[in-house]
């Protein structure tokens, strides 16, 4: 199987699947400038927080590498604009500051303005190839967990396409059945973008792990029909206290997993947690357009003129929590 | 306000409203036969436990009107495919099977053709009086349980479309508001076939009631932030002992209702009482289509070719009920 490459830095570019248009369109799209990158950030081409944070870091390194002057102060000057536009993008995921702050960083301590976008550059690839070396470990790590016939219940989307890499909680899964382990996925479609139902199954089926689609609301269901042995999940940004903000809908399954006596995983890289904030209160959610849940498509079902809420992300306390799958081994909650 | 009428006796056929179409359009069939009601009940254009029992009735009593003979046996004979023809439509609804068994009884215990059908029409439209009398006691029992200011969650639907009456929840939501309780409503969407979005919502802005859709992924991200004072839903079944069967997903909101101290009641007339069957464990739950949960809104968001599951109910089991809202005042569970 070829392995996909949702982020491929071309040097002068950033190429990225689209992944709105998955699974009915596999589109490659060259993203020429920092406004591209931030667009394709905010409208979920590219998304998933570690995806995000390695995307966020290419379209720093190309918005700076177009600054044209030498002179090193008018270069910090056009270069905070940069940052502040990928920084603006989106608000959650932990990943997307923590590229931010190691970019900010470098040409803060950059000598001049060529060496700064050497360096700028340089840091990105670095990123990125840390979010490779972390998800490779966190499948490993993962993987242990899971025994021979288990059926695992993920939701969203956490794959390679989330991650560059190998996936963080979706990774875990793959790398279990790749080392011969007969295991059954339960996939939730993750309203209201269906990152499960598009992006998950798209996965899965490329890997020919076995899988069932099912809707967010039959997760409960099934795990209380003694029909879940295990649930791993990622994340977008986990508190000094182990809250962990996620994909809306993941402190339902939590607690559901809680009540059923089902062991609840988060799988997340390093650059996920948050060590600034001490507990999940201090997470910034989300609030999406209310068309992602009128719509889809284009296609308008519920009545016109109707109020919606639609947070992107809900926050897990800690206590759900069983443990933190993470390419330094498992941390216990 | 014009009163819906989901389901209308003509004499010589049954006129619905067509709820899969709903809310971008409203469009009444006429169903001529005993197979359009069967096939009008399978397909979801008339849907919800009670106005299920309440066309079941009317389809029965049309297909024995229909039979033509005026020899007891003969008539009998032909019947039973009539009857049994409504009972295989849906295997979940009490009210359903409610409405087959009194009917069958009407023929058991009828002198001669004619009369049998004339006392068939008669019973259906003593059911579907009766639907109408309960649910306005429901909604007048189960409104003075909200107080003013109460934000209150609901599941799919269960107004007047589903129950031919004032409706179940949605008829108690309904009646509060009237009474003149400032209360707003958080309405889940209901996936897979969307009831929430596309018949909740339409009812309550035909009302004026203030509400807001959700995804179902979001009922517990509410309930956790202390937005959500109670939560009622409807009911499909319910056994001796409290399990009750209702729409996929609201086993999951009782266990979050449960987990964040939040009162959680099921409003169902005693036509979806089962005294038949002890606990929950033997309902029948119907599998649909896998289309459902691979389309949303008649569009394709999954790969093709996959597995998927979709059971239509789940079981809550009797200790995360609060009560039960009856037309016989409140039972506690």
């Amino acid at each position: 199987m070829s392995s996909i490459k949702p982020v491929e830095w071309l040097g002068d570019r950033l190429m990225i699947i689209d992944q709105t248009r998955l699974p009915q369109h596999e589109i490659y799209l060259e993203l020429a400038d920092v406004h591209q990158v931030a667009e394709a950030i905010k409208s979920l081409k590219v998304r998933g927080a570690p995806s995000i944070g390695v995307a966020a870091a290419y379209g720093i390194a190309l918005g700076a590498q177009q600054i044209e002057t030498q002179d090193l102060e008018e270069f910090r000057k056009a270069y905070k604009n940069v940052s502040a536009e990928i920084a603006a993008t989106r608000p959650t995921a932990r990943n997307l500051f923590m590229a931010v702050e190691r970019m900010d960083d470098i040409v803060g301590r950059a000598p001049d303005v060529i060496s700064a976008k050497d360096r700028l550059a340089a840091e990105a690839e670095k990123i990125h190839d840390a979010e490779i070396e972390s998800t490779r470990l966190i499948a490993q790590n993962g993987a242990a967990l899971i025994r021979d016939g288990d059926t695992i219940l993920t939701h969203c989307n956490t794959g390679p396409l989330a991650t560059t890499g190998s996936g963080t909680a979706l990774g875990v899964i793959i790398e279990a059945f790749r080392q011969g382990k007969k295991i059954e996925v339960l996939a939730t479609e993750t309203r209201p973008l269906c990152q499960g139902a598009r992006l998950t199954a798209w996965e899965l089926r490329r890997e020919h792990v076995p899988f069932r689609l099912i809707t967010d609301s039959m997760a409960g269901h099934f795990m209380k029909g003694a029909r879940v042995d295990m649930v791993v999940v990622g994340a977008d940004r986990i508190a000094r206290n182990g809250d962990t903000a996620n994909k809306i809908g993941t402190y339902s399954i939590a607690v559901l997993a809680h009540e059923n006596g089902i062991p609840f995983y988060i799988a997340a890289p390093s650059t996920t947690f948050d060590q600034r904030i001490a507990t999940g209160d201090e997470i910034v959610i989300e609030e999406r357009s209310p068309d992602e849940v009128t719509h889809l498509y284009g296609k308008r079902t519920a009545p016109e003129g109707i109020e919606v809420c639609n947070p992107a992300f809900d926050v897990t306390p800690a206590n759900y929590i069983t443990g933190f799958i993470t390419e330094n081994g498992i941390l216990k909650s």
